[in-house]
């Protein structure tokens, strides 16, 4: 059978401030319609089904995939969630989905996509994805998909094509054994590469059969491969989430070019005609994205007069630029971004220092989504903090307590039902109730249009972790309960 | 004796997003220490004392404008704060101030200035002010101080130099009749008057006997000047208010320039060595703000990388720029501003737009003044507005009522004193009280810190004039109470 899966990683330095580290770019909607990750799933759904998709995530992005899957998915079963204990690049998280894809599918195939790229036309992605199947079914090879390129890129990795393989090429694409991978290059090689033709750009995406993956594996990367088959021997056991732990601990920190695809003598490459973006940094969206008459790219709330080749995002506040060109600004509720465009590599460099600095606009948003709905941070200070907090219809937060802080809570849309001990209370607009502090508490909203809450704070210690759920209709654990078995099984749920 | 009139009218619109219709440049602190009209107040106090010292403004500046003058005034009886009816250029509001004073001061002399000007060095001011003071005490002059031209400037007006007035001029500063007034001139012309050194900059600084203006008025505004003689006779009488506002009404809607002095014989200029800047637009900041080795003026919460020759203002979030030149951004809580600097003057499109959508970034703040303390509104929408009040140490609110909101305050620091109805209570933080709609209310703030509270809004109506108040530390009234002999007499109170 053939498997999807999804490369869900991503550090959120790129697109700051509209990226965080919790909130990374396969979250973001850059064309204006759905985020990367779900248009990744739209795209892939017509051949695979979801029950067949695995998202790989890294601990911090479980809860955002888990509710842009709830956006995505159609009925019938939900595609798996594989939560990584760490952040481990390519190669370990592709080892172990095919680990486990073996176990229960000893011929499965994988189809292996990022989770941010924007790809086109779908028609042509799944022709192409098909016909790689088929060669991966057939075939003890990992096959690769190469984009032509269309301009010296320097950004991208190339593939250096070998012969082509015939009986594998078809009149939709033709197959090439790969001669070499080639890192970066220089713009004066990016030139040659684009002259010489035989040179594509590393797409990223793969097709193998597992059992082909874990020999090459067993082949280039000996130790790790034992390290795999270790882990092998706990999956379902009460093990598994310690021993996939350790497995994390020491596998190699690189991604599959690198680590194995370079060593292989059994890659090929399809040479793929699709509309292909990796989207790098804010300047890319100049790609994509439609322009006024002056070539600006316009988005929300934006006052623009006489300005050229710009990017401006707007957002809540009015965002006023004059005279002004080939520039990024980029507005949120806590930050702004103004930046030329020829230096939109150097984001990065400002998530470091606001890191280095250890402020929170590095991590997350103001508004941060819950299983349940959402909440914003309106305002903060010494020892309280003002949340609106909006509750889906027929959604309750977790049963739960505070140690070190009382909550007033005031209905200003939507009915509650409010449970304060053994209690239940409904409040609709204009009522208030204070929760003190080490009283069990929960929210609900019973009703069918959203609730919503201004919550303040009061305490000593005001972090989110300070929470000790008694039920959660989430499965969520409070912190100090978190092992890794139960994020582990809760991921393969 | 001597009055000082300070002209504090103003439109906000050259400093968006910093000021604001509610809050002109005279409020602002552009060289990062006092508001330019608390600048103004200090310059001239030890020359005139506060008692006769006139700010002349609008309605809407009268509140943040007596709020800036308790910040400025020292021991004894308190500055003059005088009202206009409504807007109307400088001829009108210096002929009222005229009239005004020679009521009470027949042989007065008036020492009129800017608001919103930076002038130094302090010595030479007071020096130069005293000798014009002099001057017009003994003749029947209207003396301008005119500037010595140190570019080419385009922006000012300039005044043509007759004969010198050897009497009058001292080693300090020559005086001479004025052969003609020069609007604005252009490139070619201000490179001439640069040259041949007989023109100066106009400065906006007069100085004159009361009678004198009268009489000058009287010979060449005739149909203003007795309209204004009319009005004199209600001064001090329960007709005056409504006077004075027919005066407003009919006065012509011109400069004192141009409406008098250009066609005066009477006009003397005062060469004035002072370093005197009408700071115009943003762009004007570069001539007299600290910079950094690459030429930045840096303001607050920014993060600069590689940029060059701008000015960057943060405010509360997180401003980022990254290699970008000779730019103007400014973030303010509700706005922010990215102008190219040869564009500055264009900032006025945006609050001509602005105001065109009737959106509230080109009236007011999300912070505004009163003078107990100040709100910040946090968030709002339908039926709902969340703010955060600060009350200073032994302030209080007007009592009060609301018709069509129910208020929920919680207390995060202090202690609150609240008046609901007959009862009396002490709020301390982490404590929270609901005020029904129709329900008279007082806060207070007993305590020698900030009190903060939260406020939670609901209702159908949330504008600032759904308010009955009934007792008022700060003589304010409720809307449907004012009249304009109100407004005039709390005025001159």
């Amino acid at each position: 059978m053939w498997h999807g899966i999804i490369m869900a990683g991503g550090s959120g330095t790129r697109f700051w401030p509209l990226s965080r580290e919790l909130y990374p770019k396969q979250f973001l909607s850059l064309d204006g319609a759905n985020s990367l990750l779900q248009g990744t799933i739209h795209r892939i759904q017509p051949m695979i089904p979801q029950d067949r998709l695995w998202i790989m995530v890294g601990p911090k992005h479980e809860s955002e995939t888990r509710r842009v899957l709830r956006l995505a998915e159609t009925e019938g079963l939900p595609a798996r969630v594989f939560v990584e204990p760490q952040s481990r690049n390519t190669l370990a998280p592709l080892a172990v989905a095919s680990l486990l894809i073996r176990k229960v599918d000893p011929d499965g195939v994988l189809a292996v996509m990022a989770s941010d790229h924007l790809i086109g036309p779908q028609e042509n992605f799944l022709a192409l994805m098909k016909q790689a199947c088929d060669i991966a079914e057939h075939n003890d090879v990992i096959l690769t998909f190469g984009i032509q390129p269309v301009r010296p890129e320097t950004g991208f990795g190339y593939l250096e094509l070998g012969n082509q393989v015939s009986p594998a090429s078809t009149d939709l694409a033709r197959v090439f054994t790969v001669r070499r991978f080639v890192e970066k290059p220089d713009r004066e090689t990016a030139i040659q590469f684009l002259a010489q033709k035989n040179h594509l750009w590393n797409s990223g995406m793969f097709v193998f059969r597992a059992s082909t993956f874990l020999a090459e594996l067993r082949e280039h990367q000996r130790v790790f491969s034992e390290q795999l088959e270790e882990f092998a021997g706990t999956v379902g056991t009460p093990k598994e989430g310690k021993a996939l732990k350790k497995l994390y601990d020491s596998a190699p920190n690189t991604s599959v070019d690198y680590g194995l695809l370079e060593h292989s003598r059994k890659v090929w490459a399809l040479s793929a005609a699709l509309d292909w973006k990796d989207v790098g940094s804010w300047s890319a969206l100049d790609d994509f994205s439609e322009k006024d008459a002056r070539g600006n790219v316009i988005r929300g709330n934006v006052i623009s007069f006489h300005n050229d080749n710009c990017i401006l995002f707007g957002d809540k506040r009015v965002l006023a630029t004059i005279g002004v060109r080939d520039l990024i600004v980029v507005d949120t509720d806590d930050a702004t971004l103004v930046c030329h465009k020829d230096e939109a590599q150097r984001v990065r460099e400002v998530v470091s220092e606001l890191k280095s600095q250890n402020r929170v606009e590095a991590l997350e948003h103001r508004t941060t989504n819950r299983p349940w709905g959402q909440y914003t941070i309106l305002d903060q200070g010494p020892h309280y903090k003002i949340k609106s907090v909006t509750v889906n219809p027929h959604s309750r937060l977790s049963y739960q307590m505070h140690l070190h802080r009382s909550e007033h809570w005031v209905v200003i849309a939507g009915t509650a039902r409010i449970t304060l001990e053994d209690k239940e209370i409904y409040l609709h607009v204009n009522q208030s109730i204070d929760i003190p502090k080490t009283t069990r508490h929960r929210i609900e909203n019973p009703g069918k249009v959203p609730l919503i809450i201004i919550e303040v704070q009061n305490g000593e210690y005001l972090e989110e972790d300070d929470i000790i759920r008694f039920s959660d209709d989430y499965q969520r654990v409070s912190p100090e309960e978190t092992s890794d078995t139960t994020r582990l099984h809760g991921g393969l749920a």
